[in-house]
Formats: C-alpha cells, structure tokens, sequence
C-alpha cells in the first residue's frame, strides 16, 4: 500500500454492510402487523423473489457463457487479455445480483412494517421505510467498495500484477455490475409496467373497482412490480454507475500520475489511484451519518427530513474529501472536480423535480392542456420532457468541462465518483418510495381505515417526488460515469496501439467511419426505447386477457368469496418480461463489438459517444415526460380542474398511461444502454484492436 | 471556363425558368371553374399572399440586418470575410423568396382548375396539379443554378478573385437561402397547424360539421395553410439543400482538385469544379423529360404515373451523369459517390412510404391498438416512429462511407447533389399533394358533387403518400447536406489556419469542448421541437378562440346566409405564425456563434455533429410518427376497425392531431435547423478563428 489512510477503504465498506445489517434487524422486529397485511406482504415477497429466481436463471446462463468466453479469450495470447477479467466479471455479477437480492428482501418486508409502523404515527413509518431503502442503499455501496478492493489486492498486491493489467482486470467488474443491471432495468422496468398497465386498464378502466382493490387479481403483480423495478432495477442501476465511476477514475489515474499533459494537467503522484476508493468510502461513513438522522428523527416533516439527510451526507463527504486528498496528495484540484460532479447531480435532481412536481407549472400545464383534450395533453407533455433537457445537459457539460480544466480527464472521472459518493443516502431516498408506495397498497387492501390511509399517502406522496429526483440523478450519473468510461476507452485504446509499437489513433470528426458510428449510435437509444415500450405492450397485453379471464371465469367482482389467482398474474408478467427481454439486451452488448470490428475502433468511438448523447437526452425527455404526465393527473385528482371523474382527469390518465412505459421503463433502460456499451466496448477493446491490425 | 461544357449549367438554369413559365401558362389557361370556385380559390390565394407579404416584412429586416452586419465584418480586415458575402447573402434570400413566391402564386391558382380539371377525368385533373407543382420544382433549381453560376461568375471571372475567396462568398448565397427557408419552414409549418388544428377542433369537435364545411370560419385559413407550409416552406427547405450541396461540393472540390490525401484519394483535376454544377443541370433536363410524362400522359393510374416519372428522371440522371463526369475527368468513382446518394434519397422515400402507408403493416398496427383506447394508440405511434430510424440512418451511413471510399469528401458532398439532382421532378411531386389537396377541398366546398369529389379524393390519397415520400427525402437530404456542409467546416477551418501560420485543429473526442459541444447539439433539436410544438399550441388557441366567437356572434351555424369572416381567421393565423418563428429562429442563427465563441473551433463543430445526428434522428422520428398516425387514422376512416364515428376512430382522430405538429411542424423545422447551423458557421467561421488566435 502506498498510502496509510488505505484501511479506510475495506473499513469503510464493512461497515456500510454492518450498517445495513443492523438496519435489516431494526426493521425485522417490528410488527409486522395483522394477519391479512401479514398475508398480502408473504404474496408480494414470495412474486418478487419468484422473479428474481426466474432471472437469475436467465442470468446464470449469461454469466457462464460470457465469462467462458472472456476465459477462452484469455487463452489467445494474442488477444492480450487476462484470464482475472472472467473472474473479475463473475465476481461483478454476483455483487449486484446479491445487493439487489438483500434491496427486494427488506422491501418487501418493510412493506406492511411501514404500514403498520404508521399506526403510531408518520414519522415512524417514516423511518421503517427510511431504514429499509437504506439496506438496500448500504448494500450496494458497501458490496461495491469491497468487490473493488477486494480484486485489487487479490491481483495488484498478492499476484503482483501490474496496476494497467489490474484496473483493466476491473473493467470486467464493471462488465459483470452491468450486465446484471441490464437485465434487472430492462426485465423489471418491462414487469413492473404491465402489471401496472394490465392492472390499471381492465380494473380501473373497464370493470371500475378502484386502485389496489384486493378483487384485481394483478394487484399483487402491480405491487410486486413497484420492487422489481425501483428497488432492484434502479439498484443495479446505480450500482454500476458507482463501481465503473470508480474504476474508470482509477484507470485515469495512472495517466495522471504519470503527468501525461495530454490527459492531465498535473503530476498527482501514486496516491492519485487512491482517491476515488477513498472519497467512496468517505461517502459511505457521510451517508451513515446521514442516515440516522432519518431514522432517529421524530420530525413530522417527511420531505424535509429526506432532504436533510441528503444535504448533511452531501455537505459532510465534501468536506470530509477535501481534507483527504489534501491530506494525501496536497493538492485541491481534484476535490473541485469531484465538487462539480457533487453540484451537477443535485442540480440534475432539483431539475426533474421541478419539471415533473404537481406543485409546478409544467405539470399543471399539463392538466391544464386537457380543456382541450386528451391530444392536447399529451403534446404538452411531449413539449415538457423535451424542454426539460436543457438544465441536465447544461449541468453535465459544464460539471464536465469544469472537472477537465481542474484535473483533465481523471477530473471527469473523479466528478462521477462525486456525484456518487452519497450514493448510500440517495439510493435509500430512492427505495423508500416503492416501500411507502407498498404500505400505501397494503392499508388499502387490508381496510386498515382512513386515518392510516391519509398517513401512508403523506408517505407515498413524497416518495413519488424523491422517485423523480433518484431518476434524474441515475440519468445524470450514467452519462457522467458513461463520459469518464469512453474517455478511459480513448486513452486505452492508445496506450494498448503506442505499447504494441503502432500509431495512436484520432477519434476526429473527419473521420466518416467514426461519423458513421456516431449516426448508428444516436440510433440506437431510439430502437432501444422502441423495443422496451413494444415489450411493455405486449406483455401489458398478456396481463390484460389474464385478469379478464380470471374475471370471469372466477365471478370475483359478483361473490365477495371468490378469490382471484394472484400467483398466476404474477407468473404472466414473470414470464413475458424474462421473455422481452432478451432481444434488447443481447443488443446492447453484441452492437458495440460488431461496430467495433466493422468500422473500426474510431467507428466505435463516434458510437459511444453518439449513443451517450442522445441516449442521455431521450432518457431525460422520456422520464420526464412520463413524471409530468403522472403527475398532471394527480393535480387533477387532488381535486383541480374538476378533480377524479371528469373530461380533464379521462384527459389526464390517457397521459399517464403513455408516461408509464417512458418513464418507467425505456428511460431507466437507456442508462444501462449507454454505460453497458462503454464497458463492453473497454472489454473487449483488446479484441477489436487485434482484428485491426 | 476550364471546360467546354460549362455551358450546360446556365443553360440548363434558363431551360429550367422557361419550362417553369410554359407550365404556368399552361396551367394558367386552363378553366378556373364557376363562379363559387373562383371565389374561394381567389379567397385561398389572397391568404397566402397576405402571409407571404406580412412574412417577407420581418425578413426585410433580418436580410437588411444581416447584410449590414456581413459589410461591416467585411471592412474590419482581421477577419478576413469579404463583402461579397454580404452580396451574395442578399441574392440567396431574393432567389429563395422569388422561387417560394411563384410557387404559391401557381399553387393557388392551380387548384380551383384541378378540381374544374376534373370534371372532364382524373388524368386531367393530375396533369393541371401536377404541372403546377412542376413551376415550383423547375422554379427553384432555375434559380438555384442561376444563382450559384451567376455569383461564381461575377466573382472568379469577372472580379478575379481566387476560387477559395469565390467559393467563401457562395457561402453566403446558401445562408442567404437558408435563412428564407427557416422562417418559409418555421412560419409556415405553425400556420398551417394552427389553422388545421383551430378549424378542427371547433368546427368538426365542438360544432359536429365536418371537414371543409364553408360555414366554418378557419376553413380558408386552413386552405391557406396547406399552401404556406407544404409548398413555400418544403420548397424553400429544399432550395436550401440544393443550393447548399452544390456550393459543399465546389468547396471541396478545391482539395478534390489538389489531391490532398485526406481529403479526397485521387486528384481529379481543376474540371471537378464544375461536376456538382453539370450534375444540377443534367438533373434538370432529366426532371423536365420526366415531367412531361406526366402531363402529357393519359393513363389512370395516378401514383403510378409519379412514380414513374421520378425513376424516369433518376435513371436519365444517372446515365448522362455518368457519361459527362468520365469525359470530364476521365474517372468514375465520383459518379457511383453521387449515384450513392441518389439511391439513399430513394431508399429513404421508400421507407418513409412503408412506415406511414395505411396499406402497410406499421399504420394499420397503431389502428389496431385503438381497441385499447388512444393511450394504446399514442405508445404504437412512439414506437413505429422511433423504430423508422433504422433504415434512414443506415441508409445516409452507407451512402457516406461508400461516397467517402469512391471520392473522399469530396464524394460525400456528391452524394447529396446526386440525391438532390432530381429535385425538379421531385419537388413538383411534393407540391402536388396540397394542390390536389385544395381541390378536394374546393370541391367540397363548391359541392361539386359526388363523382367529381370521389376524382379529387383519388388525387388527394396520392398527394398523401408522395408528401410522405418528399417529407422523407428532405430529411435525408438535409442529413446528407448537413454533413457535406460539417466536413466542409472543417476543411476550411484548418485551411483558413494553416494560412495564416497556425497549427491545424483536430475535432477529436478526446477534447471536452467539442464532447460538450456534441452534447449542445444534441439537444438543440429538442428544445427546436418543442418550441416550434408549442408555438402551434398557442396560435391554435387563438384559432380556436376565434371561431368560437365567429360561431356565436354571426350565428353561422343558425342561419345559412351568415357568412364567416375567413379574412381574420387567415390574419390570426399569420399573426402567430410570425411571432412565434422569432426565438426558435434566432436561436437558429445565433446559438452556432456563441458557441464558437465560448467553446472554440472545435466545440462548435461538435455542437454541429451533435445537431446533425440527434436532428436526423428526431425529423425521422417526428415526421413518422406523425404520418402514421394520420394514415391511422384514415385506415380506420375508410372503414375498418367500425368506421367513421367509432371509439376506434376517436382514439385514432387522438393520434393524428397528436402527429400533426410532429409532422408538419416540428420534424421539418428540424432540417432547417441543421443546415443552417452548418451554414452560419461556416459563414462567420473566420470571424470565430480570430477570437480565438
């Protein structure tokens, strides 16, 4: 070790699993209420882990033929690839899917937890839901450091490779974290939208029941949907935005630590590849602290109390950071790099919340628009999406250029690591809003009565916003953390060219191979968010014949004694969203290879860089297009306009149900497309390098 | 002249003026029907002309502004422009406008005498329509020529300035045309949805009477429309591609000349100059043979008789093309660049035709998913939009590279002039569509009766798919033209930079400023979209206003004598229009020069890349959508899935006025957008070099 401060890291990481431990344990021993709530909770929990079982079926037969193949790979000596990126890879899948596994276990407890925990009153509740997204926020920081630092020292420091061989060993960590948040995002995001969709259209729609009544027999999928998709799909999402913004920064950092001017402005010496674990787990001890305020609070003020918890675990990595690499490289840069990626994600957040809030015009511009129909409704809400992307994209480039002029590209990279640290916090933001929204289904359903209904909506209500924010935010860092990727791709790929003693190459616009890959990469979010919302659609359709059936056959809606068949609604979405998914995925990691070998490394280039662009500007426009539509129809059913019932809430949901597949399942699918893309192209860079000389 | 055959090009201009003028007389003599016809044609055209005269006030100032601005950057002498740019500025705007003003001077007079036409059959009908469409085709490439052959005159023979200096100055003949074209694009296209939408919405919605009804006051505004936004504003579009494509490829032709190895692979002398220019002209005469078979024919088969006379015209094209350019240069890899390019125009036709046709499985699928109500409909429509991308994409990727391996840049640029060499036969199929769709109207409106409306109904459904087909190729050209135009940006800024001493730029990704400017561009056509979008929001409201009070104040739907007041529904409509092309236009001109001012040379031309790929990708996906769902719509109209006045129907009559901005709005505004960008930056591109030394 270079550096004494480096116990930090794997310290840090532990105790950010002791953490989440700890947490799991305090939820586990409330109350889980009574029988019924403790019945319907058993039915989502047992739909949910059936879904996980399900995937992780599809997906140990990916993990195994992928790292066969980067096993074979390694075989060629040609190819220059180690035989760690295989393990590396394996190693990558089973962190994320076992974070996402612990996320969805305390999810799908907390659920009826919360609801009961409310009885007493909202700040508990409060703090049941709080503590158990943090679970899932703690597990996947914490399994993420470890996985990093563990790899590190198994193959820097015990088999004594060299750090270029190791970090590019990393990159299949990065490879493995995807490939789990891919199928996780897309599968999840295809399940929790036709659940929701078939649910809502033959329920609330034709047969006129209202939300969440226990006689729909997909209200269980629908439930099971809210855990599959934002605990752990955003999860895995998030997980490899963190890990790969830290390797990529760690791959930068031996460029700036050689000084090279080209990718750094400055000499930051050896302790410059310490820095991102570093400033991670200093995010890991901040978001801690952060989150105990949640949990130990007794403030009546939900959203307040989140926030808090947000700025605290914000401000205190901030300072904490700037010591540190002061501390161990005595210089500033770098920390105001890492401060602009920091501002630019809380920016990002404010951005979609305020273009997606009900309490803010564009919304209720929206619901406005619907006087003169549904038509008019839904190009309000295109128009909002799109305006939405100047903020985000201003943000990205300016965090951008700011951490280049501070600290080159490792400052770019390092603003991802920044904007992440508090990942621990955020993501737990992010995950309380399924539990919230699960205990809101559960008081419902379980008749528990209008006083704890009104609680669990306070509840729900507010993490319907921190889910805009959390959305914005995991856009925001894929394309920061897909920017520090196709940089790390660029500098690679010519360190590899000038070592084997080749020219370097130059991704230059004049270059119409890498012009080309741009146009191809532009394309592909596009085809990308096509395929996912047809999948939606289909399997929508599925549950739709599914619960018209059951209908009927079961007469639920004319015998109160008749019980539907939740269990095979929630095998339907299982099955047609495992099914869905697959042309998508495969997609996403066979298209960068084929380009690459095609046209060339400079073609794959342009498609990155093509895909990151637009892929980053369609996801914000389709997620918040989908948050106003969602909530332009709340302002109305909180009684605007006319409230529930009237032409401008018919107007209104016709909105919604278009936003639904934009925002919960082509947009969050766009992030993984772009970061995917990035890490396999830096896998498999090796290979194309190989057939192009 | 440098060559024998040079003759061609101003002879192959005045041929195309003086058959341009022969069909207006042609058409001018035919019968312009009753006395009722006559009123509402003249009604019709005394709409059109108000909006152009009121149009061409604001662009008085703007040409007056710009030219006064181009002069005095030419007096200051660091920059380096010369005041020809500002000459040349002024004859490019005149040239468009006249072209655009002949255009809707026949169009109008055209369409009362199509439907008179056909009375006596359907071929006579299509011959008077088509022809008049021809005026316009003919008019724009006459002119387009004669000015790019007249300036290059004047300038390189007359006044002995170098070619370099002659082609800098061609610049601004083409942002002379590009900056009509923007307000013709922009104005027109929020016209004439404002009108389409207001009269909608009132008269066939709210008051139940149906298309075309004269009692309803915005019906000749919306007339009106069909002529300012399909006939001024897409000829003006493409006058600017035309023009643009032949001055990218002189330009480049420069390097072509000298052999540079980066530029182009071979040397092919100082006649590759004039390829672009002899191209143009044997397209015209090609155009003008093909022309004729459709006006002199007498065959029934309306679309057939189109589509023939294109492939007439490309076949001939490619053949004396092909001929010309070996006995210019005596080589013939510039000949398959162009012909490259002409086959991608046509293959983007093709592809636009399958994915808005109401024969084809695309539309009928959006139909379909009416059974689900318009939320259904609205996701089909998304994603047959975003799914139409690939083949375009792939289509403009392949004829780039292919045009780059034959020819080098040089190739690409001729590439777009053999796509757009066709245009005088192509733009005269495009301007039919609204003629023959005024017919329709006029016969509705004169109640001609039933046989005559079925003649004008068969014109019109042709009208519909060749304004698909030219709404395509524009996207495809203005692609294609784009990037001609970016590679010429950079050839000239590094050209411009080593003459003065300097070292050349390299536009490559690995430089933040240009990734931060391809993120701008990127989300330029957005923003565009959803200004333009919702520009047409706010002049329909208006709209809907109007009539509304017309409705009530003149009691025009209790007594027949009460006759509407088109004349203000016509002043609404340009009014709006008007004002609200303003910020999206000036956005336009000045976005590309900040930019190039605060993120250097290279970060504008990744701000152009960025623009041309997401702004290709958006057209395609915005015009497409939007055709799909009209023909949705009228899949369902001609009466299946329960016909006219069927929940189907309803949903679908949702999608179409959703696509309707999309379509004729938005999307094509965005071909403006990118051209023009690339033509401002190359205009002021010394002036942004300066700064920055």
């Amino acid at each position: 070790m270079n550096t004494d401060l480096m116990f930090i890291v794997p310290a840090g990481a532990l105790l950010a699993l002791i953490f989440a431990a700890f947490l799991y344990y305090t939820v586990k021993k409330q109350s889980p209420g009574n029988e019924k709530m403790q019945e319907l909770s058993k039915s989502i929990r047992e739909g949910a882990m059936a879904f996980l079982i399900s995937e992780y079926k599809v997906l140990v037969i990916f993990v195994i033929v992928v790292s066969c193949l980067l096993f074979v790979a390694s075989m060629i000596q040609d190819f220059n690839m180690h035989w760690g990126l295989a393990v590396a890879f394996i190693v990558g899948a089973i962190f994320s899917a076992v974070s996402g596994n612990i996320g969805m276990r305390t999810a799908t407890m907390a659920n009826a937890r919360t609801a009961e925990g409310s009885k007493s009153s909202v700040s508990k509740g409060l703090s049941i839901a709080f503590s158990s997204g943090a679970v899932m926020g703690m597990s996947v920081v914490g399994l993420g450091v470890l996985g990093i630092v563990s790899l590190y020292y198994v193959f820097h420091i015990m088999l004594e490779l060299s750090i270029e061989t190791t970090t590019n060993i990393l990159f299949g960590f990065g490879f493995g974290a995807s490939s789990i948040a891919l199928f996780a995002r897309v599968g999840g995001g295809i399940y929790t939208k036709s659940a929701d969709v078939g649910a809502d259209l033959v329920g609330k729609v034709e047969a006129g029941i209202p939300e969440d009544d226990p006689r729909n027999p997909a209200v269980i999928a629908d439930q099971v949907g809210d855990n599959v998709g934002d605990v752990a799909g955003m999860g895995a999402d998030l997980f490899e935005s963190y890990v790969d913004s830290i390797i990529a920064t760690m791959a930068l950092s031996i460029m700036a630590a050689a000084g090279v001017q080209r990718f750094s402005p400055v000499t930051y010496g050896n302790n410059a590849l310490f820095i991102p674990m570093i400033v991670a787990a200093i995010g890991i001890i901040s978001s801690i602290i952060g989150t105990l305020i949640v949990t130990l609070g007794k403030g009546k003020n939900v959203y307040g109390a989140l926030r808090n918890s947000l700025f605290l675990a914000t401000g205190l990595t901030a300072i904490l950071s700037g010591i540190i690499i002061w501390y161990l490289i005595e210089r500033w840069e770098p920390f105001a790099a890492m401060l602009a990626g920091l501002i630019a994600g809380i920016i990002i957040g404010l951005s979609t919340e305020y273009f997606t809030s009900e309490k803010r015009k564009p919304a209720q511009g929206i619901a406005g628009a619907s006087k003169t129909g549904p038509a008019t409704v839904i190009i309000q809400g295109l128009q909002v999406g799109m305006i939405s992307t100047i903020i985000p994209t201003i943000a990205v480039v300016a965090a951008m250029i700011a951490a280049y002029e501070f600290s080159g590209f490792y400052g770019v990279a390092l603003s991802a690591v920044g904007m992440l640290s508090i990942l621990g916090v955020s993501l737990a933001t992010d995950c309380y809003g399924p539990v919230a929204d699960n205990a809101q289904g559960i008081s419902e359903m379980a008749g528990m009565g209008v006083e704890i209904r009104q609680r669990t909506e306070q509840l729900d209500a507010v993490g319907n916003t921190t889910a805009a924010m959390g959305k914005g935010f995991a856009i925001g860092s894929a394309a920061i953390t897909s920017l520090a990727l196709i940089f790390t791709y660029m500098i690679t790929a010519n360190t590899m060219l000038v070592d084997m003693g080749k020219q370097a190459i130059t991704l230059s616009l004049d270059n119409p191979y890498l012009v080309s890959g741009i146009f191809i990469g532009a394309m592909l979010p596009f085809i990308f968010a096509a395929l996912t919302m047809g999948a939606v659609g289909k399997a929508a359709y599925s549950m739709v014949e599914e619960v018209r059936y059951q209908f009927k056959e079961f007469k639920l809606l004319e015998n109160d004694k008749n019980k539907p068949d939740y269990e095979r609604c929630v095998k339907i979405s299982t099955n047609r969203a495992l099914k869905e998914m697959i042309l998508p995925s495969l997609m996403a990691v066979v298209i960068p290879i084929v380009v690459g070998l095609v046209l060339k490394p400079e073609g794959l280039g342009g498609l990155l860089m093509g895909s990151i662009a637009t892929g980053f500007l369609l996801a914000v426009f389709l997620a918040n297009s989908g948050g106003a539509w969602d909530n332009a129809k709340k302002y109305v059913e909180s009684g605007n306009l006319g409230g529930k019932g009237s032409p401008a809430h018919k107007a209104t949901v016709i909105g919604d149900t278009v936003g639904d597949p934009c925002k919960d399942t082509s947009g969050p699918a766009l992030n993984i497309l772009i970061k995917l893309m990035s890490i396999v192209s830096l896998v498999f860079l090796p290979l194309i390098i190989h057939f192009h000389l």
